[in-house]
Parts: C-alpha cells; structure tokens; sequence
C-alpha cells in the first residue's frame, strides 16, 4: 500500500546560515524512513562534488534527483581529496549578469518540477536553491508560485535558498531563517570535504 | 584508506523552529557520501517512532546511532499510521521535575559519547537535543564543555537543541539559529507522519 502524506504543505528554509539544504536532505532521509518518495531537484547546481550525490544514489529510487546549472569542471578531483575549490568562479553565476545558457538551465528545473508534480509518483518534492535561482534573476517568483499554486494537495513542496522573497514567505506554511551567529569561515577556516561539501 | 576530516570543528544548531536535527541528520547523509563515518546519540529520546531511525538501519555501519531517554509506549503503532502523538506526555521531562532516571538516561548518553568518542571511529558525532537536556537540567553546561574540551581534533562535534547556553556558543565553531518565522501549528495543522516525525 503506497504511503501518502496527509496534508502536502510548503515549507522555505532560507537566511545566511548554514543549515537550509541539509535541513531539507535531513527531512528527505526522515521521510523514506516511513516509506515516503523524495525527489530533489537543484537549481544553480551541476557535476557536483557534494557528497550528499552519492547517499542519495545509495537510497534510489526512494530518493531521487535531478542538478540544472553549471556544474565544476575538476569535481572529479575535489571529490577524490586531490584538490579544493579554488574559488575560480566557474561554476558561479554573477548577480545581474547571468548567461542565456544559466537562464536555460534553470527554465529546464522548472519544467522538470512541473513534470515530476505531474507523475504523482514523489510525495516530497525539494527545490533546493530555488530562492537563490530567484534573487539572480534565473527565475522569476511569479513562476515559482504557479508551482505551489499547481502543486497537488498531498505532495510536500520544500524551498531553500537566500532572501526568499515576501510573496513566496507569505504562501508558504513554515518558514524558517537559518540565521547566522557565527560561522567558521569567520575564523578563517575555509570550506571542508565531508561537512561543508 | 580511511578518510580524515581536515579539522574536526564544534557545531551548534539551536532557535525555536524546525530544521535542527534535521540540519544534523542532513549533514551525517552528505558526509557519508564522502566515506567519513558518523555516530549519533540522542538525548531525551527513546523507541521512536520518527522516519529517520529507519534509514539510519539502513545506512548502517556508515551511520549509527544510540538513543538514551524515555520513549514512546505506543510508537509502534504511530510508526504503522495507526495512531498519531495524542499529547499523553507520557515520553516529556516537565522543566524543573526531572526524574533520576531521566538523569540517568541523560548520564549515560554523555558516558556513550566519550565511549564514542575514545573509539577513534567516527568522524562526526551529533548530539542531538544535548542542549534541551541541559535545559531540562538532566546534565549541565560543565559537562558538555568537557566533552567539548576533550574532543579529538579530526572530530566534528554537532550540538542541537533550544536554548544553548553562552558558554557552549562561545565554545562553538558554527552556530545557526534556526529562528521562527511560520510554523503550520500555527494554523492549526498538527504533526504529520513522513513530515514532523
């Protein structure tokens, strides 16, 4: 007997801090823990090095993805341990100056969105990044609330990312702000494989 | 090869909205990816009925974990969607009326961990609610800074919970406070299998 929610609601993690995308992993691993399908799909994201790619291929098909952006042309070597970001900016978008093909991309994650709504098949959907896909101007808001909008009543729509704007706040029902007290980067320690990556 | 952290730093994930442990639990699922190995102890917690349990079984070794708290008598049947939470209280510690076997069970959370921790095994140990049992008073402040102090260098120590008090901030690395925005008890939606739980 397939599992169903009772009520799909729309919950944004957003903010400065760390803690917005591995809350929502961590509520995609609690989910197929009752039998739940999860389907994540990431904006501004591609060939990445996160090591949270090869857990959820160990949980497939409970949980599934899908990466719309540019990915890191050396994530073969980060993830090996060879090497670190460099922070050489391409796999980046610049505020106010992204591509078509960065525009492209993020249109592709939407319709996947629209499509993956359509199967009935994933009870929790996350949009990891959606927020921050809006504020560099990928995507607009408009089309991110036609998806909650249209999203089916028993499906759960997660959204993360920075500065979630007012419209997607108010339609949404829980929103929590990662807020930043102190992060490590402050003290000089740069990004580490296996936490922050 | 068995895969190190770089520097093992201290974590705390506290505020009154939803996303801590799941922030944590999130953090253990990237991790793993990596092949770095995770342990996690749950204070004030017992025979849950909570969907996460169930993929840490199946994550194991890479992930595994101890619970030390009163449970819930009737978890087996929230676990089958047969019943739901009714408030009976019966797995709360009351602020103030802690029992000695909730210190009890509080005390050998934090002997498991230094167990846990002398192993030389895990690459990152999350204790989750530590900082409601310091709330509750079932440990003190005292005793989590000495777990702190006396933590190996390659480990990466997460603390979740409300309430953490100034000394452990000050003590941390990373702090996030997951801050209250919406939450849908608010609107009257109580918790939900797969979900909350």
């Amino acid at each position: 007997m397939r599992q169903r929610l009772t009520q799909g609601l729309i919950q944004v993690y957003t903010g400065n801090s760390k803690g917005k995308s591995t809350a929502a992993f961590g509520l995609a691993l609690r989910a197929i823990g009752h039998g739940f399908k999860v389907y994540i799909i990431q904006f501004m994201k591609g060939s990445g090095y996160y090591g949270e790619l090869a857990t959820w291929h160990r949980l497939y098909p409970y949980i599934q993805f899908s990466q719309y952006g540019r990915g890191c042309p050396y994530s073969h070597l980060i993830r090996q341990g060879e090497d670190s970001c460099r922070g050489c900016g391409q796999c980046f978008v610049k505020k106010g100056e992204a591509t078509a093909e960065d525009i492209r991309q993020a249109a592709m994650a939407l319709e996947k969105t629209r499509k993956i709504m359509a199967t009935d098949e994933f009870d929790i959907i996350i949009l990891d990044e959606v927020l921050n896909a809006i504020y560099f101007e990928l995507i607009s808001t408009k089309e991110v609330l036609e998806l909650i909008n249209n999203k089916p009543p028993l499906v759960e729509l997660v959204l993360t990312g920075r500065n979630a704007p007012p419209e997607i706040i108010a339609a949404a029902h829980l929103v929590t702000e990662m807020k930043e007290i102190k992060h490590p980067f402050q003290q000089g320690i740069s990004a580490r494989r296996g936490i922050e990556y």
